[in-house]
């Protein structure tokens, strides 16, 4: 539904990255190695960690081109073969080669305490997140702690791993982060769940469907669905529902921060399985959330009937897809008091951003010509296409179409678990205006 | 000491506007009226409310060109004529026109009930912001409150009023503002104090210095001095100092932010009369206060003993250069938990940004070198010619420098008394990012 991948599309046809004679004989280099571009090594300089495919230049195989397997450890060369650190290498991948160490010539085993000790980091950055009514967060993102192909997140009792990578979908790596789960947060069980569509790209392997670890007596036993909370509210979570949670953690601090603006008549248009709606119906008149999946709807439902005590808000459901409704709802003059924006990506690639941004700005138009004077606009992007800037000028754009003067209470991003590098852009990705409309 | 004015250097020699015959007789221009350019009518659709001089075309003088005296009202009109609301004129500012109301031929009279009325709505805007220990605020904010040419601040019980334009700068314009201010905020005294740069460069005369409504028994024995409160701490306010402010105002809820933060020993660099320091010796256990300026330490120093017993840490304050200072830190080896960053704008224009640029990634690069694992760096532009995204980037590239993993957790702006309205850039100036250090 979101687009939180940063992994660009498999080409069709990947050009293996092919062994030649090293020019000279590279003493840095006693694993395997490549030499990278010059283009590549500038990024990696600049705190980067991804080698497109196409930047790979050089291959040195000072055990052969029949060391750099799938998930191999390499050495990373600039042109001037002066070493850079190491990668893991993906043979699928366009982004062949991510950086996981300063230090050359890794071997699997000192990549393994580095990820241990990245993985405990991370933890303990996540730590004091884990309060007020709060049970669930991401536990790891990838590159923007540090650990490439490494995702976890933690719903309650349940912590969900995906190995992404060739590098890191192997056993050794399985058994040591679900070991350091299992020490440091208890929880009742470990299961992994890839992205069916990354594990597809990467060519991985279906993992097991029995869980990493369980606390139950046996593995068939083991529970596979729990209710966990955020902000205080609580929300269904099936990780064999094949649906991706519509909670999303990384919003968790945007709709905290959207129930102290909201109030009134509520509109959360791609609400999902109930984030925004649920949030703003704690202190809002009436809330109705729109979505175009009824399945979505229908977990946002029950999510309704696990929070109803505490919910002050009429809270209704309307199956339709987002344009026609704010389409229909405009025409037929309804008003409202404060509205949410949060459409899946629009902008899948680069490319895309233009179209992207014609949809932002004509679900906010929309929006702004049915909010009363003094209401609020909340408006997300979660594409990292779409910069900031951008979307900030989206806004700005259907704000004088509609003339209304619309002034930025807060400009968010995601939520603390899911960390912004300042050297790694991709890892900006969630952008969240909260808005009051004179 | 901070930019934050929006308004361009006034050239040597202004072109004064030419009449000209008009092409037709303008239906809609029966006071002054003034055609401005394609693209200056395209900004003001686009929602800005500036028209350059030289995007003023023509004059249509239904009056006369004697009609169009310092401070007019004119009506603007694109180049089909079409009205496209009416502005205030200054014969020496480069911004010739500050677009005021929609509706063309207005009259000073309705000019002067929009502006009460808009004074009213500002005020509404901030009463929320006054409380939890704070009891000063930007009360109106020019362009960002639709008040072109008005600023007022409100320290404790003292309003200080700017009237920066020749429209604005008044006797009808003083009666109404401290008439509204009196009744809304019960204050003891209402000063009019301007900006003494923009004054010269709209050619305005230097303002009564007696005050504008005072509840003292005489004017002579009013008060120009005040204690004010922010966020529980006290500050020294004076107005007849010359000196601004140091607790600016707009910093206040990032100064808040970085009280949530901070910890351990604490750097301030460019800490003014003591803002940032003075948060940080709440939560610190020493916090040392580096300026250049001997006197905006001396008001730090008086504003510590106001605070005292209420701050844990150790205050010290350094008189020196910022950078000289950060350079000989960083050779000795010091090392700090928490670095703040607060300099003045480096770029008073935009030709400027560059070599401001080089300014912020030198102080960040050496604060991140200075900076302990998990240190935490808070980094300020004021200049609203450095975008956000250029500034973000500037402290990734040092980041990249100081080979450190620098994570955002906030990207803050100016509080809410400094609105930021989405179709005014100009409106959004100051840029805050937190950050946490591995």
């Amino acid at each position: 539904m979101r687009e939180k991948s940063k992994y660009p599309s498999r080409r069709e046809h990947t050009r293996p990255l092919q062994a030649r004679e090293p020019r000279l004989s590279p003493p840095d280099a006693a694993g395997p190695a490549v030499i990278v571009s010059r283009r590549a090594s500038d990024r990696l300089r600049e705190g980067h960690l991804w080698v497109y495919r196409s930047d790979a230049e050089e291959l040195l195989p000072a055990l052969g081109a029949e060391g750099l397997v799938n998930g191999s450890i390499v050495t990373l060369l600039d042109t001037r073969r002066i070493p850079l650190g190491s990668a893991i290498y993906s043979a699928a991948s366009q982004i062949a080669l991510r950086k996981v160490s300063d230090t050359p010539r890794l071997s699997r085993e000192e990549y393994l305490t580095d990820v241990k000790a990245r993985a405990l980091q991370a933890l303990a950055v996540r730590k004091p997140m884990l309060t007020d009514g709060t049970d669930s967060c991401r536990l790891i993102f990838s590159e923007a702690d540090d650990l490439p192909g490494v995702v976890a997140d933690k719903y309650n009792d349940l912590v969900i791993l995906q190995l992404l990578t060739q590098a890191t979908a192997q056993d050794d790596m399985r058994e040591l982060l679900a070991e350091t789960f299992a020490v440091a947060l208890s929880p009742a069980t470990i299961l992994e769940r890839p992205d069916a569509r990354i594990r597809e790209l990467e060519e991985l392997p279906a993992p097991n469907p029995t869980p990493l670890f369980t606390t139950a007596d046996t593995p068939d036993t083991a529970r596979f669905a729990t209710v966990f909370h955020l902000n205080g509210l609580q929300f269904h979570f099936d990780a064999n529902s094949g649906q991706k949670t519509g909670a999303f953690l990384d919003q968790r601090l945007n709709y905290a921060a959207t129930a102290r603006y909201a109030r009134g008549r509520a509109l959360d248009i791609c609400t999902y399985q109930g984030g925004f709606a649920l949030h703003m119906a704690k202190v809002c008149d009436s809330v109705t959330g729109v979505d175009q999946s009824r399945s979505a709807l229908e977990v946002a439902e029950r999510n309704l009937d696990l929070n109803r005590s505490q919910l002050k808000a009429q809270v209704d459901w309307v199956e339709a897809d987002a344009f026609e409704l704010l389409r229909a709802y405009d025409s037929d003059m309804e008003k409202f008091d404060t509205i949410v924006l949060d459409p899946p990506a629009f902008a899948k690639s680069k490319r895309a951003a233009e179209g992207a941004m014609r949809g932002y700005k004509e679900m906010s138009l929309r929006a702004l010509r049915m909010l009363r004077p003094g209401g609020i606009l909340v408006t997300c992007s979660c594409s990292h296409h779409v910069s900031l800037a951008e979307f900030t000028a989206t806004i700005a754009s259907a704000a004088a179409d509609a003339k209304r003067h619309v002034r930025l209470l807060e400009t968010r991003a995601a939520a603390l678990d899911h960390p912004e590098v300042l050297t790694l852009p991709e890892t900006a990705y969630l952008k969240c205006l909260i808005t009051t409309v004179d």
